[in-house]
C-alpha cells in the first residue's frame, strides 16, 4: 500500500503526530514497525473510551506493524500522577495483576494476537540499578517537569507533590528506550508523557519514536469525556442489550465519532453513512460494536430486543441513558434534578404536581416517593423527556 | 562523667543542635552512641577546613561514644548540589575511590581507631531496588525540597536543577535510615541533609537522630571559609614549616576559635590562654596542630626554624601568608594590586617608584618586573605591609 494511503488510515481520528515527516520516514523503511501503547492497569472494569487506543493499534497491524501492548504493572504502584490534584494512593500489586488480567481478556477482541506482544514494564524497571536511576533522573530538570500543567498548578496551589511522581514520566520514556518504540500512541492527556519517551530515546543515543496523540472518547451524555465516574459510559462486561441501547441513545453527531474511533470504517466509508437515516446508521454502529464485544448472532439478537422494545412503543428509541449503581434510592423529586429534567426541586415537585412524571408508564404524583433503581426503569418527565436509568 | 560535662565538651564549638533536650535523653542511657558523620570525597587535598568535623567527633569518642566514619562514594557520583549554583560534574569511581583513600590515611590523626568505623554508602544505596527508590521519593515533596536556599535561588533565577540533585540529600539522609545513627554532625551548610536523616528515620520507624552543626572554619585571611578556591587554606600535606608559619599568621581573634575548633583544649583552657602573650598562645597552637599532622619532633623543629628565621629579622612573624599555584607570574605593581596592598594599579606604580617595594630585602624600581613565584617570597610594601607567598 502506497504512503499516502497508509498516512489516511493512520491518521484517522487523530488529534496531532509529532512529527509527520519522521513518520513517513519511517513507513517508507518498508518495515514492519514497533507500535508501543502503555496501559496503566489501574481500572477495573473497562469501558469503550478505553479502546480507541486499540483500534489505532489496530489500524497499525492491519497495515502490517507490529504492536507492543505495555501493561505498566511496575509504574501503576507510583500513580499516572497525569491531570490529577493529588498524589495517588498506591495500588498493591495484587490489584494490578488483577486488573491487568481484566485487560489481557479483552484485548484480542481487538488486535490480532500474532501481531500482539503483550509486556509488563516491571520486567526490566525493577531490576533498574540506583545507577541507572540516578543517571535517568539526571537526564530531565525540575523546572521542565513543573512546566506540565497538573504538576504546575498543584505546585501553585500549595498541593504536595511527592518526589516519586516526578518518577513516573521518566519511567514511561524509559519503557520506549528498552523497547526502542518506533510509534507511541497516547491519550491526548498523555503528551507529555509520550514526548518525555522521545526525548530520553535521543539522550540514550536512540532514533526518536513518532508521538501520536488520540483524543479522549467522549461519553454518552455527548459531554463530557466517557469516565465511570461521571456514570456516562459504556462498560465492555455491558450485557449486548444494554451496549445496543447505551449507543442508540448517543447524539447523531457523536455517533459518527464514534465510527471513526471505535470501528474499522474508513473516512470515506463514514461519509457514505451520512446519507442513510441516522438511526439505521446508529444500528449498524451498535451491532458493529456489540458484534466485537459479544458476537454477531449477540449482536443480531440484541437489536431484534431494541427494536420489539422500544419501536413499537411511545418509549423513543434514543431515550437517554443514565447508569446509576443498583439499588440507588433517590426521592421521585431529587431524581427529576438529578436528571438534569428540571433545574430546581421546586421545579421538579411542580412536574409531578402536574402529573408530569412518569416510570414505566405509571404516574407518580408523590414527590417524596422513594425510587429504588434496582432494574432498568424508564423514566418520562412532561412531554419531551426520556430516560432509561439502567443499574449496574 | 556526669551528663552537664559531657554536654559542655559536645557543645564546645558547636553551632547548633537539633534537639539538646533528645541528646540529653540519649546521653542518659549511659550506653556509648553511635555518631555518624558524612564526608564527600570531593576533595583531592584535605585541609584544616576539614577537621572541623574530625575533631567533634574526637570529642565524642573521648567520651565513650562510636563512631562512623561514612564515606558517600555513591553519592559523590551524584554530587552534593549544597550551595551549588549549577549542576555539579560527575566524579569517576577512580576519583572518588583516590580521594577516599587520602581520607583514609589522615582520619587516624584524629581519630581513635577503636572507636572509628570507616563505611562506604555504595554498599548500601547500589543495592537499592527501583521499589525501594520509590517508596524513598515518596516520602518528599518537590515543594519542600524547592524551599531549600540553593535549589531555590536556582529555580527562580532558571539555573536548571536535574532531577537526580533531588536524591542526593535523600540518599544521605538514607544512610542515617540504614546506620540507625543517634548523632549526626555536619557543617552549618549540611543542615538541610542533617534534618532529612533525622526526618527520614521517623518515616521509616526509627528513632530521630540528634543532629549537630558546626561553624565552617574560617581561613588564613581571617575572612572567608577555608576553601582551596581561596587560596587561604592550610592543606594537610603542608610542610611541617609552612603548617607552622601559617598558624602564625592568622589574627588573634581567629586564633581562639582554631584551639576551640581544632584542639582538645577545654573551654576553661582557652580561656587561661588568653592570660598569656598573643605570639605565645599561637605558637602553642602552631606547635600543637603541626603535632597532630606530622609528629612532636617536627613541630618542635618547625618552631625553631620559625623563631631563628623571623625573629631576628625585620620580618615580621606574623606576615600575611598568601597562597599561589607554582610558577604564577605577575608583573610587580599587580602583584601589589593582588596582595591588597594598593587599591589601584597606579597607586602600586606610585609606591614601587618611591621606593617602597621590596622581595626577600631586596628593592624592585620597575613596575613592569615579571615576578614569578617559584619559592617562598618575602614581600614588604611601604613600612607597614609584609607578606610571605607560598608556592604550592
Amino acid at each position: 500500500m502506497d504512503i499516502k494511503r497508509q498516512l489516511d488510515i493512520i491518521k484517522k481520528g487523530v488529534l496531532e503526530i509529532i512529527e509527520e515527516e519522521e513518520l513517513v520516514q519511517k513507513l517508507k523503511k518498508g518495515k514492519p514497525l514497533l507500535v508501543k501503547a502503555g496501559f496503566d492497569p489501574t481500572a477495573k472494569d473497562l469501558h469503550l473510551g478505553h479502546t480507541v487506543l486499540l483500534q489505532k493499534l489496530r489500524d497499525f497491524q492491519m497495515l502490517g506493524h507490529n504492536v507492543v501492548f505495555l501493561i505498566g504493572d511496575f509504574t501503576a504502584m507510583i500513580g499516572d500522577p497525569t491531570g490529577r490534584n493529588e498524589t495517588r494512593p498506591p495500588l498493591s500489586r495484587e490489584e494490578v495483576l488483577e486488573n491487568a488480567k481484566t485487560y489481557q481478556e479483552q484485548v484480542f477482541k481487538i488486535l490480532d494476537k500474532d501481531k500482539t506482544t503483550i509486556l509488563f514494564n516491571s520486567q526490566w524497571l525493577s531490576n533498574l540499578t540506583t545507577k541507572d536511576i540516578v543517571s535517568l533522573t539526571s537526564k530531565y530538570t525540575v523546572a521542565r517537569m513543573l512546566e506540565r500543567d497538573d504538576f504546575q498548578k498543584r505546585y501553585k496551589d500549595g498541593v504536595p507533590i511527592h518526589i516519586h511522581e516526578f518518577l513516573y514520566p521518566l519511567f514511561q520514556g524509559y519503557d520506549s528506550v528498552v523497547l526502542k518504540a518506533d510509534i507511541e500512541i497516547g491519550g491526548s492527556d498523555q503528551k507529555f508523557n509520550l514526548l518525555m519517551g522521545r526525548e530520553l530515546q535521543k539522550d540514550y543515543g536512540f532514533e526518536k519514536q513518532v508521538c501520536i496523540s488520540m483524543p479522549l472518547l467522549i461519553g454518552i451524555d455527548g459531554v463530557k469525556k466517557m469516565s465511570k465516574s461521571y456514570g456516562n459510559y459504556i462498560a465492555l462486561k455491558d450485557t449486548e442489550e444494554d451496549m445496543f441501547g447505551k449507543i442508540m441513545s448517543i447524539s447523531d453527531e457523536l455517533m459518527y465519532t464514534y465510527y471513526t474511533l471505535l470501528t474499522d470504517k474508513s473516512p470515506e466509508e463514514i461519509e457514505k453513512l451520512k446519507s442513510i437515516h441516522p438511526m439505521e446508521a446508529k444500528k449498524e454502529l451498535a451491532y458493529l460494536i456489540v458484534s466485537r464485544f459479544h458476537s454477531e448472532e449477540k449482536a443480531r439478537k440484541a437489536k431484534e430486543f431494541f427494536e420489539s422494545t422500544f419501536s413499537k412503543k411511545e418509549f423513543p428509541q434514543d431515550a437517554k441513558i443514565f447508569n446509576f449503581q443498583k439499588d440507588t434510592t433517590l426521592k421521585a423529586y431529587e431524581l427529576i434534578v438529578k436528571l438534569n429534567f428540571a433545574t430546581s426541586n421546586n421545579e421538579a415537585r411542580r412536574i409531578i404536581a402536574g402529573g408530569g412524571f412518569k416510570i414505566d408508564n405509571i404516574k407518580i404524583s408523590d414527590p417524596n416517593k422513594e425510587i429504588k433503581i434496582d432494574k432498568e426503569l424508564k423514566v418520562q418527565v412532561g412531554k419531551k423527556h426520556f430516560a432509561r436509568l439502567i443499574a449496574s
